[in-house]
């Protein structure tokens, strides 16, 4: 299972615009990377009528699209995966996983927290906080980065989950 | 792997409502179904400003969207999958896969047909050809069906892709 990062924050701090800032960086320093999102009201993907939407409808367990450029697929699952289910299920092929959305979680965090919304840090005096990002929280125990920093914030992101990975590559 | 079902015939001759009738009447005789869908030229599933398609665009190789009743999988391919590694790295799980927009493919296939397109058929004298679905051909020498008739065509498919599978479970 690759490792996994999991950005945490309240709602509208701007937890997709951290992934997407952070995904372009990995990349370039070598680092494939997935990300899974997580919603409690599921998401508005499939359309009515569509060849994918009838088939699921049908009764199909899985439904994949292929096209030239990429693949589609569609599960019905009878009870919520797991993030280690889909780690290990569908992740595999990366060198690390980023989710958002999961409030609940065991994994490393970067908490993204914006002053402006006047509630503390979701994950502060956690272990598993990283980093915060965006605006500095008074009393933070944990290493502070304002987005633009994304270098300084990959630095720790490959010291603290990927350095192993590469070593292993290093030593095969 | 699975076995596999090819779904062929020229555009608008049903293949999905083949499909759509098809799934059910192997649901209730105990197999689990995939579909597996081509398009040459794409589908238009994940729309712009969606988190998965931010994180598509920023450079993610796989995106997977988890919610209690279902799990998307988006991946970004560098060249088309062949149907045996689709259904070799994802859908190992069902009884049988069915494809659909497959022109070209080497697995045993039921052929949908509309005498009102003048047209002959794409799969005559194909020993992969299993069934003809929909109108009856001229001269056809595979096993035709009605499309009402999916329970005959189901014990067809069952015969010559499932019974193997059965025997196995039923060994073990």
């Amino acid at each position: 299972m690759p490792p996994i990062l999991s950005i945490v924050g309240r709602s509208n701090t701007g937890k997709t615009s951290l992934v997407e800032a952070l995904i372009p960086e990995l990349n370039r320093r070598g680092y494939s990377v997935a990300t899974l999102k997580h919603s409690k009201k599921g998401f508005d993907i499939d359309r009515e009528g569509k060849d994918s939407w009838r088939h699921q409808k049908a009764g199909a367990r899985l439904t994949a699209l292929s096209s030239p450029g990429s693949l589609v697929l569609f599960e019905n699952v009878a009870e919520e995966y797991s993030i280690a289910k889909i780690a290990n299920n569908y992740l595999t092929a990366v060198d690390l996983v980023i989710t958002e959305g999961y409030k609940q979680n065991e994994y490393p965090k970067i908490e993204m927290y914006r002053a402006s919304h006047n509630t503390p840090l979701l994950y502060d005096n956690s272990e598993e906080l990283l980093a915060v990002v965006g605006d500095r929280p008074d009393n933070c125990t944990a290493p502070f980065f304002e987005l633009a920093r994304i270098a300084a914030l990959a630095d720790i992101i490959e010291e603290k989950l990927l350095m192993k990975t590469t070593k292993g590559l290093l030593d095969n």
